[in-house]
């Protein structure tokens, strides 16, 4: 199972500008070079803040005076660096966009080369990208707010999750079984589509008829993609759909054949 | 096909207060009921101006000033029954999801009686979903805006979309061939959801895999619904996969049998 640090986008306070305050006593280059490492230390504690409220409260219940102080640095500093709330918050985004970019590149490069059969290699990415929409759900949220007043703000994560499926795309067509299939590329992006489209509506609608646990969910979604794309199980192609100890391996079957004589 | 009135919504100024006014001069009694009849003719103009309004430009460009004027009232008559902007919003978007109820129940009733294979009841529902959604956009764009901040907001809505699939799901019991899937109430109840989810996202995601045409979008989420479920398709179960002219029916496949030998 892939291991993403939820929550790291909590800023340390130790590493504001207030435990650099030693450096004033350098000289001048050396000052510079500190005053630019301070600055950008600042920076990034402050955006990081400004993350971690974000994903808390949402950015319409974003105070600048709790991110400073958060931060470990005074409001003024914070209006000084982005202008106002709304260039600050612009700021914040585009860091939460980064991050989410950051992790689904690491996270695939994991999941396209790991994996020993297309079943795998399809549930890993669905692993992944439930965790990377519940780690980053305050900025999908404010993006998506953005996005139902003027639709060009979701172009980039409507752009970031088709890169991603696309990535799948090329990583499975090493496998013959999937390849055979007819418009298996188109099929697997809407698959894909539809899936992460079903939990992200889940965050705002109580009422989804889609599991909460992870395991659960991930197993929803993946056989969703899977039996929209017509893979053929497990059992079909390679060893059996059992494990070693004789259990019903987790991502054994597809509904496709389960109710075909 | 269904016939949904796409635009409806639209207020006819022919029916607000201004064409009453002649009813000034009859007596007491038959004057007071004709301004009850012109109040309430008025508030019907009003709420319709302003649903017509929300599908064009969404709640934050609504301007008072010009649903009075497309309503052919005043704007202080506007604020006098809604109190204030918020207010009228607020009455707004009930009236507009009184209507997603309407149409939902008017066209439900058709779908679940009129069609004799699963296959067809399945395709004819998601006709009518895809419908509902894109005729009334503005006002869910509206009522997720307010989800966003307030998840409760949502809560009719889902609630609503759940009550239609419970529908399809009891229409559906009558056929052998879908009670004998395992878990079939749970399957369709998800399938339908992401597929609903699938074509909502598509209307702030430009760039989502989903073809923009009715008949090519049905048919795609149709065949998502289908291959989750399990459902074997037509030419197994009743009369073969052709129509009389011997073209393939468009509702013919699911993508399960497409790719088993």
């Amino acid at each position: 199972m892939l291991d993403v640090p939820i929550g790291s986008a909590k800023a340390s306070p130790e590493r504001s500008d207030r435990s650099d305050r030693q450096t004033d006593a350098t000289p001048p280059k050396n000052r510079r070079l500190a005053l630019q490492a301070r600055s950008q230390a600042t920076e990034k504690a402050l955006l990081d803040a400004g993350l971690a409220h974000f994903e808390a409260h949402g950015f319409e219940g974003l105070s600048m005076q709790a991110v400073a102080e958060y931060a470990g640095t005074s409001i003024g500093a914070l209006y000084f660096r982005f202008g106002d709330r709304e260039g600050f918050i612009q700021a914040v985004l585009e860091r939460g966009f980064d991050q989410i970019r950051q992790d689904t590149d690491d996270l695939l490069a994991k999941v396209t080369t790991e994996h020993a059969s297309p079943h795998e290699v399809i549930n890993a990415f669905v692993d992944l990208a439930v965790r990377v929409q519940k780690k980053s759900h305050g900025v999908f949220r404010a993006v998506l707010q953005r996005a139902l007043v003027d639709p060009k703000a979701w172009e980039p994560v409507g752009r970031l999750g088709n890169d991603a499926t696309r990535r799948l795309v090329s990583a499975l067509s090493r496998f013959p079984e999937v390849v055979a299939i007819p418009d298996w590329e188109a099929r697997l992006m809407f698959g894909v589509y539809a899936a992460r489209s079903a939990q992200f509506n889940a965050m705002y609608n109580s009422q989804a008829p889609l599991p909460k646990g992870h395991v659960a969910m991930v197993h929803v979604l993946y056989e969703l993609i899977v039996s929209y794309l017509g893979l053929p199980p497990i059992g079909r192609v390679g060893q059996g759909a059992k494990d070693q100890g004789g259990r019903p391996r987790k991502l054994a079957t597809s509904s496709r054949t389960r109710h075909t004589p």
